[in-house]
């Protein structure tokens, strides 16, 4: 069991644009810096996702809510967006796999299906209310604020349904929400909805191991226990400002180091994987909203990387064209997994002989064949690329991945001169929907909207 | 039933780092050459995917075989990658939607699920083998040369899998490939196996209206006439060199003018439709693929957009904080669909009144005003933006928009200096990886591979 990142592919002695002697030199002293930084934060109480120790009477609460309630269940639905759905999908990627769902109740091992909803098409809200079990069924409505349009749309429409079909509400909905504030935490209150706390200083997109992700996961059975041990011991595995010590601060500052030194501002996180593809969207969002933003270091200048979320072998046929040929303006960050316990051999008795080559070798060891050969190829293009190696794709392993990209971005965050924490530019977008909807605080934003560069008919084509 | 596609928000009346009236009149005569361009490879045959028509008596082959065929099936299985599987998926998340596989043969009126496998993890392979029901399965095997190695890996032990419980290969298995060319074709004709063409001056990337498309569209009852009449009434709009009039010459011609004359090289497609969302990552096949390449114009140096799949309004929780206030180096393009039939209000009956707002809305409605709220944020910030417009998430609009995407796909090759229809750039993967896989006809591998930069344990963390 273990989590290992080979950096060797972004020094300067495999690509002619990885870091030098030099820029690694630089980087010392600045890197104690960030982790200092880092350690200040903590202090301070703004790094709640740290802190797994002391959310573990919530964490009980939590499980032993599950333990009764999912034996009565056909289905669990995450209401939610962004920071409360990407973790949802993360795990049930990873861990219940693509066609769980479509398994009938024997095969899941009596354990419930799994349904995400993180949009407000009404085609899909539709399809979720007619595929699932209703009295059966329990929804998790995921809002840290307890405002979110999308999520409250979702909620309302769910409540209707239960209502109309004399389904108790406190009995077929659960609220993760803030432990003190918001609509979710009177309701909850008033009609006695079972609640869980995101703590108060842990942001959403840094949620997935607060009742956020455990409770979909403790409703699916998965091993949360591991979750946070695999979490809990990268966590104390990144505990100095030695980028050679500390894997979390050499992938932040290895990026960094990267866009400074050589433009290359475009990170794609690469799984070989489909157990793993649903860390790359879950990894875009976290690099994405917590770096890409003005910086008051560079007079306000919008600074941050670009994170693209790729898989392999899938994307070989797909954007890694790009990434060998294309502008040299990306990085690549491969996931590695060893083993393959549910290994399959390709076999070929029988099969033509152009195929014979396959004989004897299995899917898992492909796919690996295929990462290392891409790898190799980038290299030989002089692209510089990270293997993040686990051995399984299982629960310890993923606790892993999800605090050395939150530790990570933070680190990245104090290198780039950015707050990682919060996300101001997607207020005003807020805002104008609220105007739009006649909300009743926001008329202010009127001029706002009137002011606004006009569609030109004669440039609809 | 229309799409069109409004470009005001890419100009410098709208946005500062817009295109202005001088660099818009530069785009005249360049624009009049890169349809001429595209004429000629028209007419020296390269551009199959514009001739619908020549491929009117193989689609009625589909149509016909699949009208006998569809009735007795409980499963399809799509198994392909990139180019074969990528235009499946979008044709299943618009035309079936999310929950499809989960409803039983009644909901489903009595067609069959969809399954795409496009990658070769052993989990996945063995989940969809467990999922579906065998002696009502068919597997589409989409490879147009019939050697790529995931592809075919599947199939073989697809096959194994028939085989072993005695069900006929040629009953349970359909090929699409090559007319003439590869290892499906002389398997086709050895054992009676059902064999579609991708013709042969149609690309992967670029064949959704082939077989490659229809054939599981037709199986799973979409409407393949009208995703054909859509694509065929988008490219005959599509007949000039004059930006004004051509919606494909003006997407390829802003998004390449933005690149060049503002650096704004990486490309978000963001629909607003979970029925369009896989749309964007087909469109990141295809506008990574056919331009991320060397430019002979450029002296080999590597050329090409970053293309970003989004959704809203998801994404508005995850990306946007990145696209409003991180480096201006992106342009935004939306997807707005206009009508929603199955809309749904969202119902505010005894809601808090915090939610009052959201009363007498629907969720179509939020949307949509989300998408304008955002695009107005974005120019609010000086980001550019677009939106194509489709009055409904159906076949006919579809099929437009693929013929939109290829077709400006054609133009910004042109304009970029590159051949579109290539990707030169993925095969030193793929040659590694027959060698690493003892392939007989790549053992000349072994210097290429020995000579890459190695693993420095130093470096391994």
């Amino acid at each position: 069991m273990t989590i290992r990142l080979d950096v060797s592919g972004m020094l300067a002695r495999a690509v002619a644009s990885g870091a030098t002697a030099g820029q690694l030199a630089d980087l010392g002293p600045r890197l104690v810096v960030a982790h200092e930084e880092l350690l200040a934060d903590a202090a301070r109480g703004a790094l709640g996702f740290r802190e797994l120790e002391a959310q573990a009477d919530e964490r009980e609460r939590v499980l032993s809510w599950a333990r009764e309630e999912a034996s009565r269940l056909d289905d669990v639905v995450v209401l939610g967006i962004g920071g409360s759905a990407l973790g949802a999908q993360a795990l049930r990627s990873a861990l219940l796999g693509r066609e769980w769902n479509l398994g009938d109740h024997h095969r899941r091992g009596g354990r419930p299906r799994l349904h995400v909803v993180d949009n407000v098409d009404p085609r899909s809200v539709r399809a979720m209310l007619d595929a699932v079990n209703l009295p059966h069924t329990r929804f998790l409505v995921i809002s840290k604020s307890g405002s979110t349009a999308e999520t409250m749309s979702q909620y309302l429409a769910v409540r209707e349904r239960l209502t109309s079909l004399d389904l108790p509400v406190r009995e077929h909905v659960a609220f993760v929400t803030d432990p003190w504030k918001g609509v979710l935490r009177r309701v909850a209150a008033a009609e006695g909805i079972p609640a869980f706390e995101v703590p108060e200083n842990v942001g959403g997109r840094f949620s997935v191991l607060t009742p956020v992700g455990t409770l979909p996961a403790a409703l699916l059975g998965m091993d949360v226990g591991a979750l946070i041990a695999g979490a809990t011991a990268m966590r104390d595995r990144c505990a100095s400002g030695d980028l050679r010590a500390n894997p979390a601060l050499a992938f932040a500052a290895l990026q960094w180091n990267a866009h400074t030194h050589a433009g290359q501002g475009i990170h794609v996180l690469m799984p070989y994987s489909d157990a793993l593809r649903e860390v790359a969207p879950w990894f875009v969002q976290l690099w994405a909203e917590s770096l890409g933003k003005r910086s008051t270091a560079a007079h306000q200048k919008g600074v941050g990387p670009t994170p693209i979320a790729a898989v392999g072998a899938t994307d070989q046929h797909a954007q890694v064209q790009l990434f060998m040929e294309g502008p040299a303006d990306k990085t690549i960050t491969f996931i590695d997994v060893e083993e393959h316990p549910d290994e399959l051999v390709i076999p070929t008795d029988g099969a033509p002989a152009e195929l014979a080559y396959l004989g004897g070798h299995g899917f898992g060891e492909l796919l690996r064949a295929e990462g290392a050969a891409t790898a190799g190829a980038l290299a030989q293009m002089g692209r510089p690329t990270m293997t993040l190696s686990v051995t399984r794709a299982d629960a310890w392993h993923l606790g892993g991945l999800f605090m050395f990209f939150e530790l990570a971005t933070i680190y990245a965050g104090h290198l780039y001169g950015v707050n990682p924490l919060d996300q101001p530019g997607v207020e005003l977008g807020k805002q104008l929907t609220y105007y739009r909807f006649g909300h009743p605080d926001w008329k202010s934003m009127r001029e706002t909207w009137d002011a606004l560069p006009k569609s030109d008919p004669a440039w609809v084509l």
